[in-house]
């Protein structure tokens, strides 16, 4: 089994060495800088090592993982733009849209959106694309949701955080090769780990569930959420020793 | 075999008809009007019609048609974000962002996008789900090629128009089971399928080809893209009298 940071070190290698489709002429710059901007690799990560926990090898999950990853960037890419969140950093680097401009912004996140899906394509399963497709219109939701300050906050987060961290669950057990019917621990497993992160989150941003909880009631909220995450592996007959280890991580990161 | 007229009747009925993702909320408003707005759907009749002709149900290609014009339906609601084009109108009705805000306009074409992958992962087969993203990234491109001033005016409308008519044809190929062997006059049909109704657009706005080289210059090249378009269909052993009257109508449209 691999650790938590040598999985990362998979993702990483791969992303570097993501072949971009050639008709992208120079918009495959800004592609590539939006993904070299960095970040945890959460869901990649989640996703290799479910796969690895569940029988496959780290490589044959590599696509999914990092057309995961490409998602959360598009995602990120489109929510810094002026009529979004208007932020002109990320990871202490001007945001995409301030280093090439909007309207090449705009297409950068397009761009990394439908390299996600050739990616999710290159499998022989159409499950893969499904489901990624179905998480991505799930956080759209969610960032309508907050955009709009409609819905109550549990779905804004399931659909907005939630849904990409369920499906890096999810498509690790499709290449995997996960019988339908030996889903569903794994798949609340990964319900409970976006929760967490979500709960994780606004503890450190002194925002979302701090703001409506208070700060002790939104940390008990989130040792509950990686008490039932541990006991959803405990569901599954495997060894899953690293998932375990990735939520220790994420109940007690910093940030 | 149905005419042009019949396809074209099937498109807009499983569009309205469309099942949206339950998870996208609100945003789900903002992507019917987008597709509502309408249009002359060539590139689902051209769908259709070349799985009619290869040997397949109309029925059977709708769902990737329908994933084309989605495609095409979130190109222009990009496109006409104020950062790129900034049309405040789209077919006589206020432009997505414009009815719906610039925030919700992005989500919209985003949500438009991945509804697309949404269909095309609806097959079994990924053929399909990987020829729509290589089309969207070679569009994407094109945009890029557009907005910055690169690259030769071929190259530029070979992408940002042709590949998603290629595509038009591709996809269909796939669905009606045309070995890839076979498909080389099919594609070649598609490719100057895309260069004359760029030249005709051109034509008709007068831009793009009739600047470069003159109004009786662009009509003649449209004139030997229809040509050369017929002769592909005759190299292809089927009938493709529905393909032809496509062409026929593409070469003299007026609108």
């Amino acid at each position: 089994m691999h650790s938590p940071d040598e999985l990362r070190a998979l993702v990483e290698e791969r992303l570097d060495a993501l072949e971009l489709w050639r008709d992208l002429h120079g918009q495959a710059q800004s592609v590539r800088y939006s993904l070299e901007v960095g970040g945890k690799r959460i869901r990649p990560v989640i996703c290799l090592a479910t796969a690895e926990a569940a029988g496959a090898e780290p490589d044959a999950a590599l696509p999914a993982a990092c057309a995961l990853e490409l998602i959360h960037t598009f995602s990120l890419v489109h929510d810094d733009l002026p009529a979004l969140d208007a932020d002109e950093e990320r990871r202490g680097h001007p945001s995409t849209w301030k280093q090439f401009g909007e309207a090449v912004g705009i297409l950068a996140g397009d761009a990394l959106h439908a390299e996600a899906f050739r990616l999710a394509a290159s499998y022989p399963t159409t499950e893969i694309s499904r489901e990624l497709a179905e998480a991505t219109l799930g956080m759209i939701g969610g960032q309508w949701l907050d955009i709009t300050g409609g819905g109550d906050e549990v779905t804004l987060h399931r659909l907005k955080t939630g849904r990409l961290f369920a499906a890096s669950v999810g498509l690790a057990l499709w290449v995997a090769d996960v019988a339908a019917s030996e889903q569903g621990p794994w798949r609340a497993f990964g319900e409970e780990l976006g929760l967490l992160f979500q709960i994780v989150d606004d503890i450190l941003d002194g925002d979302g569930y701090v703001l409506t909880h208070g700060a002790d009631e939104a940390r008990g909220l989130a040792d509950e959420a990686a008490d039932r995450a541990r006991a959803e592996l405990g569901e599954v007959a495997a060894d899953t020793s690293v998932l375990r280890e990735i939520v220790d991580g994420l109940a007690v990161r910093t940030a």
